[in-house]
This record gives structure tokens, C-alpha cells and sequence, in this order.
């Protein structure tokens, strides 16, 4: 039976480098014989526009349906001033949340044809290759209660909460120690564990698990210094597991190390490794509708969906070394472009794309 | 009438950098006839072990009775395996709040004798000059209720509470805003307001305290993009103003960027400017006895509570000037040493800025 992929394009930017990537899914669902069939949908401001709210329940209830999601990006000024339930954002935390997509895995690689694009000097980031595992459907994010209010004294307070329970912490200490024992065998758990009730928990599940994984070579660190380390000598780190909150700074902080985040993919995987695949970087309003977006990291996450997702590893590999290729023929969108590199739009990198694999 | 300075040398390196900086305070003292008193008492694990806990009753007495308090650093292995009620940092967390030290200053500052020392390149961090003013009394430091237990499933879980009132936003809203009226008159206020119910608020007040001033160029950021931007391009900022948690990550990040955290001073203060000063880094267990911590944080530490606690500008900048020399002397600890500078102990820098002061 064919596998069902749900597109989300998205807004900003999206639609544009998710044609690119379609194309690029396309091919490589011919050329690997993958059964793929893909149908279409809007998440964020663009379901607002469409349907009123940000993730429709028929769009959810497709999304449930499909084997994997591709999302494009979601937000922009356009939905800044509406009601905040109705956000863009709203959408993609709930379809992250109805789907248990808890698992989120976010590379930071440094490619070394773009050695040049990061703001660190080569001697930190050359070689890098990190992959932060984020806690996503629980913490803070979604904690409950969370109020706005007036106090008697006629003062505004609002508040949030934090928790996490032992299973939450378990499952996704486990996708660390999984994907570390498929890398370089280094955990590194990221909490605040000096100060939050919710960290001490999570410290001492993770060294619970650890028992299981007697490979795995585990630290722990708090996050004011893992922030810090990033910045100090990132390659200290092979996978990061930490919570929603700290794993929204630090994979985005991580990210940046490379220079290029218009490169960088991510999987949203539940307990059975069904996933959402999206780009790291964002909607980009103000260079939308000018086909000048880098597709690449887009056209990676397809690769994420065909390794994760359905273990197709000669076509995620393929398309992996068909976007090497064109770095290699000296190919850059502006975000990455440097001296002496031919700059091209986003039409003409995924063409590249096509034409390589 | 004299004033009383309370010194809390704590643990680790705290006593032997501790011991410089009481050095150059008290030459400072004689040359500018500051009629300084200094006492000495206990914070953090060296309390622990003198008093049972991190922070005793009579000490938090004389904090109170003092005009302002120099910490050296608090925190080591020794006591990591304690009661969590009375770890060395609960005292560093209870002297914050007990005091009311809303207002954390933590400026980020790249001395042009250490450029090399950054893992940044160069361009990208020459003359970085950023203030992350950081709330330091509320959030989720402090938020109750709190909790970690079993629920009825068997399974344990935790949480935490981050809460914010509109009076906590409004006053460290007004130290951020006072601050960049005597800097580059620019503001990022950096929360998470498409996530936080806290940070929609956060985001309202801040908006209503910038009427008050015009002339400054306030902007807001998320809190992940920040931690990207202080990587891609940190001298877009001025000064930074956050609330506890986001500040305590970030104004690590960005102390990092400068690649010397071993001179960066911070000050804690009230809403009458009664602060507490101390380094940016930690108490260094790994190198603490061995004489070779670098003190010029904590002397600049003494430099800033003579600017803002007690308006003696000259003396702080007399301070300031003789750090300066000595690091245009090409003397250098272990943590900021570089081909062809002066390697020196903890002691050697203290009396070569006795010397040049
Ligand atoms: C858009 C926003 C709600 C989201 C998050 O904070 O999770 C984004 O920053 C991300 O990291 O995917
Ligand atoms: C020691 C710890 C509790 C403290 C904090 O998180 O505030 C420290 O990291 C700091 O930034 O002063």
C-alpha cells in the first residue's frame, strides 16, 4: 500500500521551499520506487486565512491519518495582532501535541564547504556535527495552569508551569541514548537541576535510563553553562538531550554556530518514529515571494523523513550527496553565498538539487 | 559615618581572588578617603560548613545592616551530594531574595588587549560592549507553588511555577530603560510571548514603561532568536533586559562571546541601589587552592559597587584604568594567557594592579 505524505507548506517563505522539495521528493519516490503519494493542506496563518484557526481539526484529522508530515514554516506580521489563541504558532504547537510528536531532533552540522558562513573562527566549528534532542510536547510549552490575571490590589500577574513526569522524562532520555549510541556514544543532558524541582526530577530519571546504556559515556550540565559551551568549544558535544524550553534556546543557539541555518532539518518523531520534517529556520516574511530562499534545509528534512520515518537509507543518502554536490559546484542562495560562489535563486537550488540526484 | 562593606569570599576560588580585590578596595579606600568598613562572614558551602546552612540567620542580619556586600563565588563538588534544602547556591538564591536584588547587571565587554581570546572571529565581537540587565527575584526562581511527588499511577513528577507581576516587570523594565539612557539608548526586551502567558504580560509592561521614554529604541526578541543573534551578530545590542531564567542563559552566552569570563563583574541591587557584587564566573573548584585564578573580575566587582552603590566615580574609574595597565603590561592568568604575554598567579595580578593604581 502506498504511504501517505501530508504537505504543509505554510506561510512566509514556505510554499516556495517546499516546491523545491516536492520536486526533490518526487524524484527520488520514482527513482526508489517509494510508493509515496503526497496530498496537501495549511498550517499556521495560512489555515487561519483558510479555515479560522490555525490547525483545522480536518487538517489534523489528516495528519493523523498520513505516515509522515513535511511542514514548510509557519508565522508572520500578517497574524501578529490577532487573538493569540488563534496565533500561527498555536497550530504547530498543537499539532505537535495531538500527534505526540515528542521527540524532536535538531542537527547542528557544520558543512565544510560553508566552513566560512559561521560567525566562530574555523578552529571552534570545523567538523562540527551535534545533534540536540528536544523534549517537544511537554514542560513548560504546555503546562497547565497557565492564567493572566488581577490581583485584589488591581495589580496584572500571569503565570506559567513547568512540569514533567518520570514517563515523559524516560521516553525521551531513551531517543537521547538511542541516537548516541548510533553517533559518538556521548550524552549530554542539559537541566537547572541547582534550582528547579522539575530538573532534579529529570537528572535523576536520565541516570535511571543510563543503567540501561552502559556505552553511553553520560554527563549532565545546567544550562546557563551548556550555553555557554556552545559558544566556548562546541565540539565538546556529540548528542544534547534536554526540555522544551532549553532545547527551543539551545538547539536554535547551536544551529547558529554553523553559520548556516538555512541548511539545517529536523524530525518531530512519536513513539513509533512517525514524524513531522521541517527546516530549523523560520517563515522569513520579509524575503518571501522573491524566490531567493535557501530550499536546502527543506529538501533535507525529506532526507530526515525517508531515514526516520521509513528507513529508506540509499534515498535519504542519495539526496544528502546530491546537496553536497551542489555546494560542490560552488551553488549558494544568498543567505550562504561568499566570494567567488554563484549565487542563485530558490528555484534554480532546488533545479540543482534535481538535476544532481 | 563609615560605610560597611560585608565580604563574602565563599568557596572555591572565592577566598584567594577575594583576597586581591580586598587588596585594591582597600588602597582605593586610603587614596580617595572612602571611609570604608569591611567585615567578613560566610556564603555558600563555606556556610554550610561553619553554620549548617548556605546562608545563617547573623549573616543575612549584617547583609542587611551593610551598605553593600563583594562575593567572591559560591558552589563545589564538596557539597553536591547534600540535602538540596541548604546547597551552596540556596544561599546565593536566599541573599538575592531576602535583600530584594531585583536588578542583576551583567555587562558583556570585550577588552581590545584580549580580541584573540574569543572563539568568535574578530570583526565579529571587536569592540562588544552589551548590558544584559536580568531579573533576579522573581520567575520561576522563585515561583511557588513547587513541587516534586508521586502521583497515583505510582509515577513521580515535579514541577515548577513561573510567575511575573506587573510591579516585578515595571521595576527592572525601568533598570533596563534607566541603563540605556546613559549608554546607546537602544532596549531588547527578550521573552517567549508566543508561547508564555508571563511573557504576554512581560511584553505589556515593558510596552508601558517605554512611554516614560522616548528617546529610547526599544525592540522585543524570542528568547531562542536572541540566543542565535548574540552568536550571528551580538553588537546589534545595547542593553538586553530579561527576566531570570532567559537572563541567567543568556547573559552566560554572552559573557562567553568575549572570551574572558574570568573579567567580567556583575552587580545585584535593590530599588535604592544597596547592591551586591560579584564575579560572572563560578567558584572554579577544579583550580581553587593552586594560586593561579584570575582575580580582575572581583576587582572590577569592587570597581562597579563604588560606581553604583556609592557614586565614587573617580575611584571606579581609577580602578578600571588599573586594570587596563596592567593588561596593556601583557600580564596574564592562565585563563586569558596568550603567546608572548606574562604568565602570572592570582597574587602577582592583584599587586600589579595595587602597583598601578
Ligand atoms: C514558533 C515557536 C512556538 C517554536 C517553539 O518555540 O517551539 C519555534 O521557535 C521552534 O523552535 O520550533
Ligand atoms: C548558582 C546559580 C543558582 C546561579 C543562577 O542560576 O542564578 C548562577 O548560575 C548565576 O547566574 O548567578
Amino acid at each position: 500500500m502506498s504511504k501517505q505524505i501530508l504537505v504543509l507548506p505554510g506561510d512566509g517563505i514556505g510554499p516556495e521551499i517546499m516546491a523545491e522539495a516536492v520536486k526533490v521528493l518526487q524524484l527520488a519516490n520514482d527513482k526508489f520506487q517509494l510508493d509515496f503519494e503526497l496530498s496537501y493542506d495549511e498550517l499556521g496563518g495560512a489555515a487561519v486565512d483558510k479555515y479560522g484557526v490555525p490547525l483545522a481539526d480536518e487538517t489534523l484529522g489528516r495528519a493523523r491519518a498520513a505516515d509522515a508530515i513535511l511542514l514548510g514554516a509557519v508565522g508572520g506580521p500578517k497574524w501578529d495582532k490577532i487573538d493569540p489563541a488563534i496565533r500561527p504558532e498555536r497550530g504547530l504547537l498543537k499539532i505537535r501535541s495531538e500527534l505526540g510528536l515528542f521527540g524532536n531532533l535538531r542537527p547542528a552540522l557544520l558543512y565544510p564547504q560553508l566552513a566560512d558562513a559561521s560567525s566562530l573562527k574555523p578552529e571552534i566549528v570545523a567538523g562540527l556535527d551535534i545533534l540536540i534532542v528536544r523534549e517537544l510536547t511537554g514542560g513548560i510549552y504546555f503546562g497547565k495552569p497557565r492564567e493572566s490575571k488581577v490581583l485584589e490590589n488591581g495589580e496584572r500577574m500571569a503565570y506559567d508551569t513547568l512540569p514533567y513526569s518520570e514517563s515523559e522524562i524516560r521516553r525521551i532520555a531513551k531517543v537521547g541514548f538511542d541516537m548516541a549510541m548510533v553517533r559518538n556514544k556521548k550524552l549530554c543532558s542539559v537541566d537547572k537541576a541547582n534550582v528547579l524541582a522539575s530538573s532534579q526530577l529529570w537528572r535523576a530519571v536520565v541516570e535511571e535510563v543510563a543503567k540501561d546504556y552502559p556505552e553511553i559515556e553520560l554527563s549532565h550540565m545546567y544550562v546557563d553553562n551548556a550555553a555557554m559551551q556552545l559558544v566556548r568549544a562546541p565540539k565538546q558535544f556529540d548528542v544534547i538531550v534536554t526540555d522544551n524550553m532549553f532545547g527551543d534556546i539551545l538547539s536554535d543557539e547551536a544551529s547558529m554556530l554553523t553559520g548556516s541555518i538555512g541548511m539545517l532539518p529536523s524530525a518531530s518523531l512519536d513513539a513509533g518514529n512517525k514524524g513531522m520534517y521541517e527546516p530549523c529556520h523560520g517563515s522569513a516574511p520579509d524575503i518571501a515571494g522573491q524566490g531567493i530562499a535557501n530550499p536546502l534545509a527543506t529538501i533535507l528534512s525529506v532526507s530526515m523523513m525517508l531515514r526516520y520515518s521509513f528507513n529508506q537509507v540509499a534515498a535519504a543518502d542519495a539526496i544528502e550527496q546530491a546537496v553536497s554536490d551542489v555546494l560542490d559546484q560552488g551553488l549558494r542562495t544568498g543567505d550562504i553565498w561568499s566570494e567567488g560562489c554563484t549565487k542563485v535563486g530558490t528555484q534554480a537550488m532546488g533545479d540543482a538539487v534535481v538535476a544532481a540526484l
